[in-house]
Order: structure tokens, then sequence, then C-alpha cells
């Protein structure tokens, strides 16, 4: 019934302590000392090393600990094998912290700001109010939602679009192919927050930015593949996209010499909008293996068809 | 019955759009076109020229267009003149968009990410929960309160001083010289919104900053004169103090050359964070009009002994 973990060295310190005191009897080990194979049950990895599968034959359950699947190569995975992905309020908290200071920033011209203050230069701009400003979030999962709602405490017109219909109360949303250029052209801060799927990936392209308000400024949290980052220095060049912050890239680390870090209306910061908490997390992890014995229904059961 | 207006075109511009539909019988001019000067009984502005007030024999009421009236001489002002300074929903909801920006920006970690930016660097720094983050707001007026609450619905553990003993549901707040040592050795993030007076002018200096715990980040939306800004280079660069974010400086425009336009623990925005909007400002002036010719209280009068 061992549980093993594959991660940061942080986070292997901080669940050895934090086990120790919450499920003392679980047998926890640490990659790569795995102890007998045929032990494992349990295992939670971001990204798990090739061939170790292969070595484990009484896997019952793998668990991503970060709120996406889309860094596991799901073909590789058993198809027998339930995969969990990391629900906790940690990362919905941070995210929502993340995405409200990203939408404040390009709404109260920080990029610009930013630009000037490297040219020394104080130059103030016209100050518009929120309820002047629409924002749209593109996903309305448990982070996309608790964005919106955010968001719409500042005054901002704040729509959403998913692929399926999502109601949320006092949001405007968007469903499905058919309804997102209507949501496109009224989104003049967008905020991705989309499972990256083969169907997401290069979404933010630009066919979608052509269909943007012109000027309009981008929010990038959910994955560097959702962005094709060619096509936004065309779109900032041009105009059409103003600005834009991206917490993701592709590749990560965004290679020193990338025209996107001196780009004057572009804000980077190294994958940091959302991060799961350790003791959370592992709450979390506890929560879900009692589920498992007891043959409840997992929470954030991946379906993999969909992909997320 | 002369409403006179100096300020810059675009205000000007405005209200005279706005008060043919607003108050069409209210004479209305924008300075120096003052007409005939005994018609003039109220005077709205930022800085009254020199010698305005001599040439306006019948003056019944100054109305400041901002939310502070520091940048007024009060001793130039006719004793008997009362003076009112500008409040509407505009001025607090930009300073609350500006503020969470800026504690948001500072708990993640945006002035290192920026730098880091520069240096074409990824660097990711670890999450804090906003729960391990004390924020500290200098001034409980309309203002510091609304931005206490605000800060507030996002975890942060949030505590008010203010020179008299307010009381705020769900803020700790502290009160007068005797408190205030204990209120800033709990301040991880400190934001100054204080009124300028001789009494608070400086106050963000070295021995403040001495009481902070190493370490804190500064927010100063206040004016820049509640800034040493020597002493918070000084505090900057021996790690007493990590970051600031500054939105006023001494003198403003902040000269070029000046090292606080280059330190990279520094975000400096050109005194945007709050401004009154056109039209609710407007509907404001009307109101305290119309309450002046009633005889009933005039909302925004300043005692001048206290100066705000």
């Amino acid at each position: 019934m061992t549980l093993l973990l594959k991660s940061d060295a942080e986070r292997g310190e901080e669940w050895t302590r934090l086990l120790a005191k919450k499920a003392p009897k679980l047998p926890f080990r640490i990659w790569p000392d795995i102890g007998d194979p045929a032990e494992v049950r349990y295992l939670a990895a971001w990204i798990p090393p090739d061939g170790l599968f292969e070595q484990l034959p009484n896997l019952e359950l793998l668990i991503s600990v970060g709120a996406g699947v889309d860094q596991l190569k799901l073909a590789d995975i058993p198809k027998h094998l339930p995969i969990v992905r990391m629900i906790e309020p940690g990362l919905v908290d941070s995210m929502v912290e993340y995405v409200t200071m990203s939408v404040l920033a390009l709404h109260r011209d920080l990029v610009p700001y930013i630009a000037a203050q490297r040219e020394q230069a104080w130059k103030p701009l016209r100050i518009r109010p929120a309820s002047e400003r629409r924002v749209g979030v593109l996903g309305l999962g448990m982070l996309g939602k608790a964005c919106a709602l955010k968001l719409a405490e500042f005054g901002f017109g704040v729509a959403g679009w998913s692929r399926s219909r999502h109601e949320v109360a006092g949001i405007a949303t968007f469903a499905g192919d058919d309804e997102l250029p209507a949501f496109l052209a009224r989104s003049d801060i967008l905020i991705c927050l989309l499972p990256l799927t083969d169907e997401t990936r290069g979404l933010l392209g630009a066919e979608l930015f052509a269909r943007l308000p012109q000027g309009a400024m981008i929010v990038n949290a959910g994955r560097g593949g959702h962005l094709d980052q060619g096509a936004l220095l065309t779109a900032l060049d041009s105009g059409q996209v103003a600005a834009a912050v991206l917490d993701v890239c592709e590749p990560e680390p965004l290679p020193s010499g990338h025209p996107l870090w001196n780009h004057p209306a572009v804000l980077i910061t190294p994958h940091i909008a959302s991060r799961s908490r350790s003791e959370a997390s592992l709450d979390a992890v506890i929560e879900n293996l009692r589920r498992h014995r007891a043959g409840e229904p997992l929470i954030g059961l991946i379906n993999r068809d969909r992909g997320y």
C-alpha cells in the first residue's frame, strides 16, 4: 500500500514531514528510492519517469501534483489506471491573485508605465473606469470561475467561454465554437485558463487575435502551448494586441535572447501563477486514497477522451 | 451665481458638456475667462492661481477637484471661505484598483520578476499564501477603509492605523502615536493613504522603516511629501525594505536621472492611482451647491485646524 512521490526535493521533504503527522501508517517513498516495486499502489508525480509504469505491477492510481494533466503522455499510461489531478484551495487562491493582479495591471496601464520607467519618463495616461473594460475568461473550470467572479467584483464587464455550457451567476457565458467569435469580439482583456488539449493547442493565434477588439490585451495563465508566440509578436507590433502578461511560455524556461523577453508590451513571469500548497495538496491526496479504498468517486478524475 | 472652474482643458470640456445637461441654468465659466468677478460664487480648482481670491469679492465656496487639499496653501485662502474636497465613488474605486494591484504585485514578487525579465532570466520564487502576509494601511479615511476591506477578501491579515480611533469590521485597527510601533512591527506590506499634513510629512522615513519587519514592502499612494526618498533608498540597499511601489514622488514629475527611476526594487507610476471622474465629480459638486444654498451640511468639508 505504498505511496510513491516523484517530485522536487522541497515537496519531498514537506510530504515526509506532513505524512508523519497526518498518515503515519501509510508507507511512503520518494523516487528513485522505490523499495519493493510490487508494494507501490499510488504514484504522485508531475512528470512520471520513462519506464516507471512497467516497473510497478500493482499500481492502482496516478495522482498529478498540478492542476493540469497536459504534462502527462496519456498514451504511455496504462489504460486501466485512473488519473486524478490536484484540486485544492491553494491552487485556486493563488490563481485568483495572479489573474487579478494581471488584469488590474493591464487595466491600469502598468505595462506602459514599466516601459516609461526604463526611459525615466513621467507619462500619465487617462484612467478608464472598470465598467468601460470588458474582460473575457477562456475556460470556466474551477480556476476560471473563481477568477471571473473576483474580477466582476471590481466592476469589469466579465464574460466566460467554455467548450460546454456553464452557468455562473453574474457572468455572461458563451459556449462552443459557434459562440467563440461573439465572446472574443467583446473581450478587451482576454484571460486564458483553458486546459491544454489537442483542440486548444495554439488557440491564441492570429485568427483569434483578429477577432478581438483592436488594442485588446492578453493574460496567458494556461499553458505555453495555448499561445502562438510568433503570432503574438506580430499582433503586438501591428497594435491589434496592445499588451500581454505571460506566465507560461514554450519552451520553459523561455530561452535568453527570445524576442518576447525584451518586448516593451510584454510582462513575463516564470510559471508561478499557481502552485499547489503542500499541506492542502497532501490533504487532497489522503482524501482521494480514502475514497479509492472505499470505492467512492475520486475528486479530479480525468476523462481520457476529453483530455482533462 | 457663477461656478468658475480652474483645471485642465480636458476637464473643462467635460464639465461644459455635462453641465449643459445636468444644470443648464447654472452660469459656468472656465478660468481665465472669469466674466464679471462679482458674479463668481463658487470656485472649483486643483491649485487656484495666485491672486484669484482677491479678484472674487463674493466667493462663497472653494471646491478642491481632488481627494486631498494638501496642494492648497490654506494660509492664503480667506478665513471665512469654506473648502470642500472631492468625495465621489470613482476616486475610491480607482484607488482600490491601484492598491490591490500594487499589494498583489508585491505579494507575488512582480518587482523581482520585472528585474529578472530585463536580464532575460527565468527565476521562479516560492509562492507564499496571502494568510502569511500581513498588510498595514496607514490612514483609515474613505480610501484606506475601502482598500483594507478589499485586501482582507484575499486572505491577507489586514490592519489599519489612523490618528484617531476607527472601527472597521474584520480589520485590526491601531490609533495614535502610542500604537504606531505595534502596527508597524506587524506590517509586511505597508500602504500609505494618509492625508499630507505637517504631522505626516516625512513619516515614511528611517525611523519608521526600522520598525517594520525586515524585508517589508511599501506602497505610497498618499503624497510624495510623506516619503523621505533618500531614507527609502538607504533602506532598500540595506534590505530593511525589500521593494516599493510609488505613485507619488517629490518633486513630480520625478526628474530624469533620479536614483529611484532605475532602482530594481522600485516600481514607479506617474501619480495615476486615483483621479476623480468627471461625471461623478460634477454630480458631487452640484449636490454640494444645492446643500450650500439650502444651508445643509456640506460633503467633504475641510477642518482647517486639522488640515484635512
